[in-house]
C-alpha cells in the first residue's frame, strides 16, 4: 500500500479546493489501496522541501468544507520544473523524496504548466525507474486546456463575471441621464478572451450589455472603437464595456502598458480599464466609471457556478479511480456529451498531449465586427454557469475554513537547489 | 384623493429598487387614499420634463420584481434645485406639474444631497400654498445621513466587501510563497470611511485580512504604512490592504491624483490601488495584485444583506403610512434599539435635520494606529451584514426584471429651465 502527493499549482480558484476534496474524500473510501494523502506545501515545492501536510490529520467535516472554500487550502506554486536533462539533481531529489514516505501516487491539479510539471514526474518515473502513477487533474480560471471540455475554476468566473456585468449595467443605465454614460469593467485573461466571452452571457434581451467586449484575440482598432462606442451610447443611453487585460495594439504591445508614468517618472504598470476611460474621456467626452476585478473574479466562491464544483469534484474523485485502476500519466478531463441539455462525462487525455498546450477562443465565438460573442459562444458557454452552488454562512459571513498544516516529520536533509 | 409622485435621486444601490416595492405595494393597499403613484423618469428630471411613469401599469408581480433587482427602476439624477429665491420658475413649474396631475404626496428616495431636495419642495409647499405632504426615504452607500441607524444600501455594499476581503484574501495567501505577496482593493467613500471599515468584518480570526484599511478620515503617512506593510507581510507571509478611494496626504490632495500623466502628458485620473500598489513595489519590491470595485460593489444584488433588504423596504413601506397619517416635511428612518441581539424599528427625522448633513465615522470606531476599525465598529457593522437575500435565477443568471416605463400623457408644454 502507498501512500498518495497531491498538490495544487498556478494561480488559484474559487473551486481548486472541491477538486481536493473530491480526491481525499474518495481516497479515504479505499483504505486497502491508499495509505496517507499528502498535500504538497505550495505545490511541486511541498515535494522538494519535503513540506508535506498529512490529510490524515483532517477531520471528515473539515475535508468536506473544502468543497466551499476557495484559494489554494494547501498553498500553490509558480514554479517549473527543469527538464530530466537539464536538472537531475531535482528529479533525484522527488524520488528521494518520494521513497522516504513511500508515495506511489502523484496526483497534480493545475494548468498548462502544472500539467508540464506532472509530465515531467511521470517521465522521471519511467526513466529513473521509481514506480509512479502521475495524474493531472485540470484547474485554471483561463479556461485554456485542450482536450477537456472546459477547465474547472472557469465556470465559476464566468459565472461572477456575467453577474456583475449585468449589475453594473443596471447601474450605469440609471444613472446615465445626467452622469455616467460609459462603464469599462476589466476582466482577466493574459493570452486567451474566454473570461472576457463570458461577460456576453449578461445579454438576455435586445439593447442589453456587454455592448462592446475587448478580445485578446482582436487588435485594438481605437478609431473603429471609439466610433462603436459613440453609436451605443446614442441607442441605448449608456454603454458598457468589458475589456480583457490581455488586450493589445495591432503592433503587439499590451494597453496596459501604455506608458503611463508617475509624478516621479517612474513607468506605471496600471490596468486596460483605465486608459480605455481616458481615451473615451478625451475622444468623446463622456462621463465614465471603471472597475478592474482582479483576484476577487476568481476567488469569487460565493456565488460560484454548481456546474463548475460537481465537475471540480468529479474531476478529483476520478483521479483517485483512474490511480486505483492502475492508469498514470493522464489528466482527468470533462467531455461534452450534449449541448442542450447539457450531459458530461469524465475522460482523460495524455499529459504529453495537455503540457503547454493553450486552447485560444475560436474564431467563430467572436462576432465579425471583433466586439462581442456569437451564439455559438453562448451555446457553449451557458451550461457552464448553470446552478448557484452557495457556501454555508455564519453571522453573514461565509464559512470559509483554514485548515491547519500539520507536516509529516522531515526524515531528510534540507535540499539547497529550489 | 390624490395622486403619488415618487422618484429616485443620486448614485444607485442594491436596494434602492426595494424601498420601491415597499411604498408602491403599500400605496396600492390604501386605493381610498392613494390613487396612482407616479414614479418620476430619473429623479426630480422627470417631474420637471412632466416625464411620470405610471406604475399603475405595472402588474403585481413586475412590482415585485423591485424587491431583488438593483440599480433605479426609474433612472436616477445627479441634480440640485436652487433655493426658491434663486429659482423660482423651477418651483412654479414644480407646482404646475403637481397641479396638472394631482399630486399631493411627494417622495424622495436619496442621500444628503437628494433630502435637500425634498426638504425644498416641502418648503415650497408651505410658502407657496400648495398642499403636498414630503417624505424622504434614505438611501446611499455613503453610509453618511445623520439621525438614521443607517442607510439603506450600505449594509448590502458592506457584505459585498466583507466577502470580497475574506475571498481574495484566501486567494493571496496560495500564492505567496512564490507570487504575489500584497493585494490591494479599492472600494468607494470619497468622503468617510464607512465602506472601508466594513472590510474590517472579515477579520474573524487572528491575522486574518485585512492587515491594513486606509480611511480618508486619516491623513496618509507613506513611512509609517511602508513600515506596516513590511511587518504584515513578515508576520503573514502576505499583506491584504483595503483603501478607500477617497485617501488623502496630509495636504488634502487626493491620492488618486498624484500625478500620473499618459503618453501624451495627459493627467491621468487613476484609482488610488494603482497608486498605492506602485509605491509598495518601488520601495518595498512586493509582487502585487490590485482590484477596484467601483460599481460592482454598489450593484451587487446577489450577495445582498438580508438586514438591507428587509430596511429598505421597510423605510418604503412606511413613508405610505407616514403620508396616510397627515405626516410631512421627515425622512423615514431605522432606530437600533438594541445591538445584541440586534432590534430595529421605524422612526423618523425631520428633513430640515438630515438634509445636506453628512455623518462621518466615528473617531473611536477606527484603531489608534489608524489602520484598523475597532471592536465598537464592529458591533456597529456586523448586524448590518446579516442574512442572505438571494435574487431569483433562470438559467444561471438572477431574475433582474427591466420595466417598461408607461409614461403618463402629457399636458403641459415643455420646461426650458432644466
Amino acid at each position: 500500500m502507498k501512500n498518495c502527493f497531491y498538490a495544487q499549482s498556478g494561480g488559484v480558484t474559487a473551486v481548486i479546493n472541491a477538486s481536493a476534496c473530491g480526491l481525499i474524500e474518495t481516497a479515504r473510501k479505499y483504505p486497502e489501496t491508499f495509505g496517507h494523502v499528502y498535500a504538497g506545501l505550495n505545490g511541486i515545492l511541498g515535494a522538494l522541501n519535503e513540506n508535506l501536510v498529512d490529510t490524515s490529520a483532517l477531520s471528515d467535516s473539515q475535508v468536506a468544507s473544502l468543497k466551499y472554500t476557495p484559494g489554494g487550502a494547501f498553498g500553490s506554486c509558480r514554479y517549473k520544473l527543469k527538464s530530466l536533462e537539464q536538472h537531475s539533481s531535482q528529479y533525484n531529489r522527488l524520488i528521494e523524496v518520494f521513497r522516504a514516505h513511500n508515495i506511489g501516487y502523484f496526483f497534480y491539479n493545475g494548468g498548462g504548466d502544472s500539467q508540464d510539471t506532472a509530465h515531467k514526474v511521470a517521465q522521471m518515473g519511467e526513466q529513473m525507474g521509481y514506480p509512479i502513477r502521475c495524474i493531472g487533474i485540470p484547474k485554471t480560471v483561463d479556461n485554456d486546456l485542450p482536450i477537456t471540455d472546459n477547465c474547472p475554476g472557469f465556470g465559476s468566473v464566468a459565472k461572477y463575471i456575467a453577474v456583475s456585468t449585468a449589475e453594473a449595467a443596471l447601474d450605469v443605465a440609471s444613472m446615465a441621464e445626467t452622469s455616467t454614460k460609459v462603464f469599462i469593467m476589466e476582466v482577466m485573461g493574459r493570452h486567451a478572451g474566454w473570461i472576457a466571452a463570458s461577460s456576453g452571457l449578461a445579454a438576455t434581451y435586445p439593447g442589453a450589455a456587454p455592448h462592446i467586449i475587448l478580445f485578446p484575440e482582436v487588435a485594438f482598432n481605437p478609431e473603429k472603437f471609439l466610433e462603436k462606442v459613440k453609436t451605443q451610447v446614442k441607442e441605448n443611453g449608456y454603454c458598457v464595456i468589458v475589456v480583457s487585460e490581455g488586450l493589445r495594439h495591432a503592433d503587439g504591445r499590451f494597453l496596459a502598458e501604455s506608458g503611463l508614468t508617475d509624478a516621479f517618472g517612474h513607468k506605471q504598470l496600471g490596468g486596460v480599464a483605465p486608459v480605455i476611460a481616458q481615451m473615451i474621456k478625451s475622444h468623446l467626452g463622456y462621463k465614465y466609471h471603471w472597475a478592474v476585478c482582479d483576484y476577487l473574479q476568481r476567488a469569487a466562491r460565493h456565488i460560484a457556478s454548481q456546474t463548475d464544483v460537481d465537475q471540480a469534484y468529479a474531476l478529483g474523485e476520478a483521479a483517485i479511480e483512474f490511480a486505483k485502476q492502475g492508469k498514470s500519466g493522464i489528466m482527468t478531463t470533462i467531455e461534452r456529451t450534449s449541448d442542450n441539455p447539457y450531459c458530461w462525462q469524465i475522460g482523460e487525455a495524455p499529459l504529453a498531449k495537455v503540457a503547454n498546450v493553450e486552447q485560444a477562443l475560436p474564431k467563430h465565438y467572436i462576432t465579425e465586427d471583433g466586439f462581442n460573442i456569437t451564439e455559438a459562444a453562448r451555446q457553449y458557454l451557458s451550461p457552464l454557469i448553470q446552478g448557484e452552488a452557495y457556501p454555508p454562512y455564519d453571522n453573514g459571513l461565509p464559512r470559509y475554513q483554514v485548515l491547519p498544516h500539520q507536516l509529516v516529520p522531515k526524515v531528510l536533509p534540507k535540499f539547497d537547489e529550489v
